[in-house]
């Protein structure tokens, strides 16, 4: 099959850090191209993939210092997508709204991945052209209330064999938490949660400009570089090194969050999971097997002791049987038919009625 | 002719104050409608026009604390105008580099009207789309390597009626000042020069929210409440009040001007300008006789008193005959119907070639 992946150019692909968007849509690109796909990635010219690399930016505009209006390189290659829409069999965006006016003047079937939350602005665009093919990456991330055309819920998966499995934390143990310094990634509760129990707390993961004030209030004076630790932004190796020798991971989130490429990381590499109870959570996590499911901080203070005792194993198994870049790219590939099929469908209703007028 | 108008959905059209673009759409389109043209105004809904209004905002984006994310809205309406090109014989475009990727898909001719500046940017996007039909709102505002299709430059016009002559200014002499309390319109060297003469300042505009640290650092702190005033936004009858019975407008932008409305504004009640020269300015002021084209704040302060000395009635008449809104719009009629012969030569063109092969 010709598969075009559109990917945000804000960050290459894979991300040399955090960027949970470009890290699903590498692994996708690459194991779509081992399967035997011609795939041509849409991207950042910096990106690293096995598909033919198409790029209207020769970096990442989030590393650009020159680029001060971002919209401008999305509206170019979405209109590079279009004038080579006739090359593909099926195009995937991962670029969200501004990607939908496009797809309607392609005539090439479109599925648009949707990787993060609707806001109240953008609830309306997605409703103008809910009849596109949408994927959601977890159930609880859809809402009902747009009626959009979901064709499948398609879990993100990851490349299990870059996250080495840790049966035993070797160094001095440590709480971890890995994310965006937001106030919805919620680093707070987990600098409250290090502070009643004593335990060390080291985290990670990048600060955008709109987070620094938040970052300096909230964050920066619990930062004691002895029991509280911000490592600033990670490579891989690091990440795994983070994650995979924590007693526990963190995850108190304060927002409905989509999916949480975090948790599954995190449970690869043996580590149980304290998750707030919001948006993807309990679809990610095994209850009493891989984590905890909490309602707040104080349930997840309550539930370390017993997280301590789940056995690292059964987390790392959990992952490889649901969340393997092979289970995700097994779905894709049916939702890619199912688009596939609809439209050839659409399309011969369309011919049909030409002819009975 | 069936013309769509399509406006930026920031502001209402016309503008309720500042807003140079909304205005001359506002006044083009009701002169085409009044010429006998079947006219569709694409602006935000709370717009008041002679035309058929389409609407994909209820108000002004600018006024609804709800939006947050305006690209949204931009994408919305280029959306419904891509939807309805087959209805239009010509598309007119003031929206900027957004339009432009859609543009390729409309089989219905189109002209953009550059209204601002080119960024590092957006250079990009319009050097890709350099064959599309681009009318610029000044020759000073052409930036020629960029090899842009420019079929035409059409000055914009005003409403002469609008501004009613005041051949002697009844209140006590003042200097004014109109425009974004930003650092390029350069109201920190109104300043200057009001405290330089000794002259009283009168000083009006919007302060955008970027602007709002220039504005409470080199700004604020002059203002008197005596010799420097600033009367916040106005209402057109303020502006007329205040340009009118100005001794002369100050124009002492920092940046390379794409037209100037304030300058037509002023002659037109009769009020000499001294003006920067910088961008349009020589061509939108008869130096010498509606005003004076300085090269720095102490040429402004030494040409004041020669401004005062000019005819009044001369600066009228020159408005009248350069900038009304009768000018502008024969102007624009004709770039339609170049725009339009050009688009019926190329498709002519391909028939033939078509024909041949």
């Amino acid at each position: 099959m010709r598969i075009a992946q559109v990917a945000p150019l804000w960050e290459r692909v894979p991300p040399p850090g955090y960027g949970g968007i470009e890290l699903v849509v590498g692994h996708l690109t690459d194991e779509l191209v081992r399967r035997g796909h011609d795939v041509t990635l849409f991207a950042s010219g910096d990106s690293q993939t096995l598909a033919q690399l198409e790029s209207i930016a020769p970096r990442a505009l989030r590393l650009d210092p020159s680029v001060k209006e971002p919209g401008v390189y999305d509206l170019m290659q979405l209109q590079r997508v279009c004038q080579r829409a006739q090359d593909f069999d099926l195009i995937h965006f991962h670029t969200g709204f501004t990607a939908l006016p496009f797809a309607d003047f392609a005539k090439t079937p479109i599925v648009h991945t949707i990787h993060g939350i609707f806001t109240a602005d953008s609830r309306k665009i997605y409703q103008q052209h809910r009849d596109q093919n949408f994927i959601s990456i977890s159930d609880a991330q859809r809402e009902t209330d747009l009626g959009l055309n979901y064709i499948s819920t398609v879990y993100n998966g990851m490349a299990i064999e870059e996250y080495p499995f840790k049966a035993k934390p070797h160094n001095a143990p440590y709480l971890a938490f890995l994310g965006r310094l937001s106030p919805e990634k919620g680093p707070h509760h987990a600098i409250a949660i290090a502070k009643k129990t004593g335990w060390k707390l080291k985290m990670a993961g990048k600060i955008d400009r709109v987070d620094l004030e938040f970052y300096e209030q909230e964050i920066k004076p619990h930062l004691d570089g002895d029991q509280i630790e911000y490592l600033g932004e990670t490579t891989h190796e690091q990440k795994v090194e983070l994650l995979g020798n924590a007693a526990v991971t963190l995850f108190p989130i304060t927002w409905r969050e989509p999916f949480g490429l975090v948790m599954i990381e995190s449970m690869c590499t043996g580590t149980p999971v304290l998750a707030m109870n919001l948006g993807s959570v309990p679809e990610v996590i095994a209850h009493g097997k891989t984590g905890f499911v909490c309602n707040n901080v104080d349930e997840m203070v309550e539930a370390l002791p017993k997280a301590l005792q789940l056995d690292r194993q059964t987390c790392r198994d959990y992952v490889v049987s649901r969340f393997s870049v092979n289970r995700m790219v097994d779905d894709y590939e049916l939702a890619y038919q199912k688009a596939i099929a609809e439209s050839m469908n659409r399309n011969g209703r369309v011919s049909s009625g030409q002819l009975v007028a």
